[in-house]
């Protein structure tokens, strides 16, 4: 697969997922994908997405940087959003934040088959320092 | 520049920094560095590996994964080291761990001219929790 075709793929993958079109996340996630070392396959991988849009109702992924290397995809996603209660074991209760994602993917026969995913958690315990 | 060009590049300016060689930075970095939204230059992109390596004398970047896509590149780094004091605002007093960087660079005319690197601190605080 070309760089181009894979960008498309994911772009598509995050349309997908700001869609929350959950019935067509096997397009582009595969049966046995695993994230951050946990293997969650298709079930756990949407299981997880569904668990981060009802604690973080207005959640948008938002491309701000790809670098599409096949069989990698590095993205970095930004998010500007208000988490219901805990987020990353901190107390956010609906506060606005905006932090970012830097993630890589491998795909497979143009599906997702493992993710390592760093948020930056730093930000955000900035943002919730006094005096921010 | 093509992919395999810029993934020279990049594995030459990880080797100046695990070998320290600060002489040689100007090599890879412009001289009107950004790094995380910091106006570092060359002179502040130097302190801020020097100050470092002083906190953590066995440092050492292992590149784990690449995706190399003119202009930019993105890497996870990872790291597997004793950090003396505090880092990241966490109390690790020459306790081993291990973490990940998922960093995105651009580069311009060879050289990096703008980072946006995000660590893993999530990691390091499960590695300091209670019974790890």
């Amino acid at each position: 697969m070309d760089r181009n075709a894979l960008e498309r793929i994911y772009r598509g993958y995050i349309d997908c997922l700001n869609g929350q079109e959950w019935s067509r996340l096997a397009e582009f996630v595969a049966d046995d994908a695993v994230h951050n070392g946990r293997p969650l396959g298709i079930a756990g991988y949407r299981a997880m997405l569904e668990t981060d849009f009802a604690s973080i109702p207005d959640l948008v992924f938002t491309i701000e940087r790809l670098a599409c290397d096949p069989p990698h995809v590095a993205s970095r996603l930004l998010f500007d959003c208000q988490p219901k209660n805990v987020f990353l074991g901190l107390p956010i209760h609906g506060r606005r934040i905006s932090f970012a994602e830097n993630v890589f993917y491998r795909f497979r026969d143009g599906r997702i088959c493992e993710v390592w995913s760093v948020l930056d958690k730093a930000a955000i315990e900035a943002q919730l320092a006094p005096g921010h």
